[in-house]
């Protein structure tokens, strides 16, 4: 037994969650049943999707219940056991709760992982978790990008968009990434390697299209979408026949109504295809991805950048820096040391 | 030499065509340089796809030139020749213009047709024309349904949708189909074999989503698009995992803006694909669809409803059938005997 501190989901936010949808309270641990064990959390990845799980909408995952602690992919060590297979001590990672114990099932969703393969444990939750099996699949298997091709990725500077980015170089291929600020623009290309990098700020859907018609004079092969509405469009505008749309992320619609797209009849004009991007419908081939993805973060074929805020009473002001744009890199929280 | 009457484009149309935008002038024919046949033309198509190429802008195909015959496909006889494998008399078929007589290139894209294998010269306009084509490969090739699935079709009284209709029921498949106003509805089930038939006037968006998904409780495999707009997003509510989207055609906007679309967050949270299709890039596979269309055309597992006008001087009228939803079957102008 010991006490669990716990960020509970009690209201369902309209637009962007503010402090009273949630509340922190602190229980006991329970008992374990056989089979079960203890987690004791060091750190929890803070993703847009978890936005989408505090509505009471069909999606593919349930709601995150009212009562509930907001859910999320945790990283910690197996401080209890009942399960020789998971022995106190080892780190295991999975979709568990903003909490500092979470009681997992042996054989679940929540797998063990080698310390030893990744230079920070924290790449668990970053390039060698769901982000990065995110650029991964997305980029590689629905994208199969060819050497030589051109790569335009939207929210480039973030989390899934940096890699994406790094992957499609490490390809072969020609990189444009569209952020906002200069300073975001700036790390495209010294830190990401994008051949090119465009800030969207203040520019109309014309003026989008225009820059990247300029950096992309024969067009754009890959169009990886982490934002949606107005750079949706522009890029479609750019789009090569048989161009391929990877739709992974909306970001732009996360706290608001959906943003309108105007431009799918490129997508007729250039016999090109949009793929939406759902990791759920990967997790059986995961184990292609891990190990690539470790050791391009070893070798240093991908930098990784992690925005580590601290203390579990700073999860709705951390979460809200991927909304907001203030985060510099993968954001996690640290709950323990 | 003859009298060739030619219907130009003068002027580029705003919105809807207006007679202004035409000129119906009559020019003899030219003399044929060695390796050219001059067509006389006996039918003309008339398809959605020409009002793209009466405007000014990139398209995969160039902008209809003013002063130019209005680009279509055409059959015919062929009147005169220069080259033994085109003899006077053999019928062809190709995109030419609205006009009485096209000069033609040996070799080129007009092509000669067997009259024997369709019950009707009519049919290499329909069934086994561009919109045989079109409907077989969007659906077989981007498509690929199963049997046992649900397959959606919008503008399914129209000339595409009622053969997708048809060729998705010859595979196995069940099918919903989409049109405007009860006559059209009641011509679904009857006469294009669909299961269900909904009708989308009058309804909103939410309405017809509610709709789709009273029909189609476990939701939609395949949903083959020709409007777009609200009947799309509609349709993108009931969607499965790993649902194919088929973009054929957006007739909703051919004479408008292009009408938004707001639920592309759906191919995310299903895993699901748009595919855009566009006939050109299915050229040098057309021998694969032709054989099979006139067969199911000879032996009635599809049947074409054309709707055939008669005069070269009632093309303007004719063809805003299309966009009035006045045509019953494919639209075809006879401009000979």
């Amino acid at each position: 037994m010991a006490a669990n501190r716990r960020f509970l989901l009690v209201r369902r936010p309209d637009g962007t969650p503010v402090p009273d949808d949630f509340r922190l309270e602190t229980v006991e641990t329970p008992p374990l049943a056989p089979g079960q064990f203890l987690l004791r959390n060091h750190y929890v990845s803070l993703d847009p999707a978890i936005r989408g799980w505090m509505d009471d909408a069909p999606s593919y995952l349930p709601p995150i219940a009212l009562g509930d602690p907001v859910r999320a992919t945790t990283i910690g060590r197996i401080a209890e056991t009942t399960h020789p297979d998971y022995p106190v001590g080892a780190w295991a990672s999975g979709l568990n709760g903003i909490e500092d114990y979470s009681v997992c099932q042996a054989g679940g969703f929540t797998t063990l992982v080698d310390e030893t393969a990744v230079p920070s444990i924290t790449n668990y939750l970053s390039s060698v978790g769901a982000i990065g099996v995110t650029a991964y699949f997305a980029l590689l298997d629905l994208g199969k990008p060819q050497p030589g091709e051109t790569v335009l990725v939207s929210g480039a500077a973030g989390a899934v968009g940096s890699l994406v980015g790094q992957i499609a170089k490490a390809k072969g291929c020609r990189t444009i990434g569209i952020a906002g600020g200069a300073e975001k623009c700036a790390r495209l290309t010294a830190d990401y390697g994008y051949d090119v990098a465009i800030d969207y700020r203040g520019k109309s859907r014309e003026a989008l299209a225009e820059e990247i018609r300029a950096a992309a004079p024969e067009g754009i092969d890959i169009q990886f979408e982490n934002v949606g509405g107005e750079i949706l469009d522009a890029g479609l505008l750019a789009l090569k026949p048989k161009g391929r749309v990877i739709l992974c992320g909306l970001i732009s619609q996360y706290n608001s109504e959906p943003q309108p797209a105007y431009n799918l009849w490129q997508l007729i004009v250039q016999g090109a295809t949009m793929h939406g991007f759902i990791l759920t419908h990967y997790i059986p081939r995961m184990a292609e991805a891990i190990p690539e993805l470790a050791a391009w973060t070893r070798d240093g074929t991908i930098r990784i950048d992690e925005h580590i805020d601290e203390g579990i009473e700073n999860a709705l002001p951390a979460f809200l820096r991927l909304f907001d744009g203030s985060n510099r890199g993968k954001m996690i929280l640290k709950i323990a040391d």
